[in-house]
């Protein structure tokens, strides 16, 4: 039986290899999908999903260009839908592990509807928490903090922790889980409205990047025993001016360095002080939170406890419809974004 | 009884805080030497020490700054002598653990005759190897060498693995301590000289980076399976390029950065693709061999277990006389020496 919707998607129609990503780069394309031809085709496994959140995350940004330089992420296609981590509901199956009206999530098409094989959705149990907290914080955001900031940076109680882009999806947690462990921390925003943010989330201390003329002088300030772990989200200036404040054995997890993700590489900032990581037998250490779905168990675990203990604070930056995705993505390379940015798509309205 | 011996010291008489070191901050100093003081001034610990060997390493280019940037080594006082990890014939001792006659090391005065504390020597056996291999092969730098290579690099059969100034004195061992682990290695060096002397080593390949208008190329010639392990001991241009070729979890111990010690840390290049740490999931460590001195025994017994059954070969650029130190120390930057610099002090006759 036909069953149509009317579908809008998100298409890449020209890779963004440099600057920042605009209207000539993403479009929507508008499109009719036939529901009822779930299963129909001999894709037997697929699901039918109409859906609710998009999360916006800067790693995006590589995969919107031709040849990779960092990430190593494999580039879009063009003039198909871009992907992202995707939460919605099940409006028919042809895939005996879903049923219509469960909530889902995967990595699959941004688009108002999408037919994704099953195998590419799991389930998610919105009961504790909301469902765009699979994007946030029980989500990848989440699970990249806690891994890169408990595994990676071998975090113990006493470090003096710096995180930067301290406000942003990842940020946050990491500050909040620094505080939980009983380390010391501070983290560096772009904005005194998300410096006032962080403390209210309980970092001992904050600062805006941009009202600092001297990010060496600001780091002495609020490091005066110098930094054991350096929550890396930005690269460039602030990593430089880190590496002159690390303490003996210091770990610098690498997360990101979204400061630089605009550049071609060769035209990136050149870090020129990493003889320290000799003198203070200190490493610094890239990782994706891909690398720890081994560990998903262990950190859903201790991530829903914290969530229900009520130890740990999140906050979203929600916008509506597929139309705002561009502005919401923009924002995070600008720093306008206040939380983790998400695109709600309803209906139904947000909780 | 007075015991006067005409002594020669190195003194540092200006810092050099960038450039070559040069005549003029480092001088000879003539002075006399009352062997017989020997624990008569109430230091009943004391031992003079006839010297015999001299180590001449880069790091030592660190402590003759005013000020340190990188390796945050304690400066050398000005107008006292230097310091190097020696070895010596002691001559006289207030000290029951010493005897004349006994072949001590330890770090201490650059000078032909040292009145040292005890605590600062240890006596070694030269019943299997010659004394300055103690400054060698089963010295700092072999100790540099395997904790780097098999600590921190993690080494494991079958990686890919490259070393930067390979024909230096710990470049030359981690090479061969590959081979021995079951990996593919590959070294760079300054002159076809030293990659001939590599390949000699057992090096499965080598090339002379003087001569690649192109290391990006080079590396891909070399590495067409990527690099698992890069032991940088030179930091700049060579570090840049060998992130471009990196594998997924690879390692980078970081020994050291010759080809920017002569500059201030602001001068140095800068490298600009560090994300690749991130998309790459590797990891970039820092160390010194200073850490690892709990391991001693271990290191010790697996060194000489190679040595005695002929599975490893060192080369030494042996320099006699102090007035050669300067001249050894540095062809080490401009890549002059073939092998570890050591200055022989003699007499008796090198063996």
């Amino acid at each position: 039986m036909e069953q149509r919707v009317h579908n809008r998607e998100l298409i890449l129609v020209a890779y963004a290899n440099e600057g920042p990503v605009t209207d000539s780069h993403l479009k929507i394309r508008e499109t009719q999908l036939d529901l009822g031809s779930v299963g129909k085709d001999g894709s037997s496994g697929d699901v039918a999903v109409q859906n609710l959140w998009i999360s916006v995350d800067p790693y995006l940004r590589h995969l919107m260009k031709e040849s990779d330089d960092g990430l190593y992420l494999p580039s879009f296609r063009l003039n198909q839908a871009i992907r992202s981590i995707l939460v919605g509901k099940v409006v028919a199956s042809a895939n005996p592990a879903f049923e219509v009206g469960d909530i889902v999530s995967g990595f699959y098409q941004v688009a108002e509807y999408a037919i994704v094989p099953g195998g590419d959705l799991r389930k998610i149990d919105t009961s504790v928490v909301k469902p765009s907290d699979y994007l946030g914080i029980l989500g990848m955001p989440a699970l990249t903090a806690w891994a890169g900031f408990t595994i990676v940076g071998e975090a113990k109680p006493g470090d003096e922790v710096f995180v930067s882009a301290a406000a942003g999806s990842v940020g946050m947690l990491v500050g909040q889980l620094a505080k939980i462990k009983g380390c010391r921390v501070v983290g560096s925003a772009g904005s005194d409205q998300k410096v006032k943010l962080l403390k209210e989330f309980g970092f001992d201390d904050a600062f805006n990047y941009k009202s600092e003329t001297d990010l060496d002088a600001a780091l002495s300030r609020y490091f005066p025993r110098g930094i054991d772990i350096y929550f890396d989200n930005v690269g460039g200036r602030m990593l430089e001016a880190v590496l002159n404040h690390i303490n003996m054995k210091a770990r610098i997890p690498v997360c990101g360095m979204i400061s630089q993700y605009n550049q071609e590489w060769k035209q990136r900032f050149g870090v020129r002080n990493l003889l320290n990581l000799v003198g203070k037998c200190a490493k610094m250490e890239g990782f994706m939170s891909g690398q720890y779905h081994h560990r998903m168990g262990e950190f859903f675990e201790e991530m829903t406890g914290y969530i229900k203990q009520g130890k740990i604070k999140y906050k979203e930056d929600v916008k509506v419809g597929l139309d705002s995705f561009l502005e919401a993505f923009n924002y995070m390379f600008t720093g306008e974004n206040i939380g983790k940015p998400v695109i709600y798509l309803g209906p139904p309205p947000p909780k």
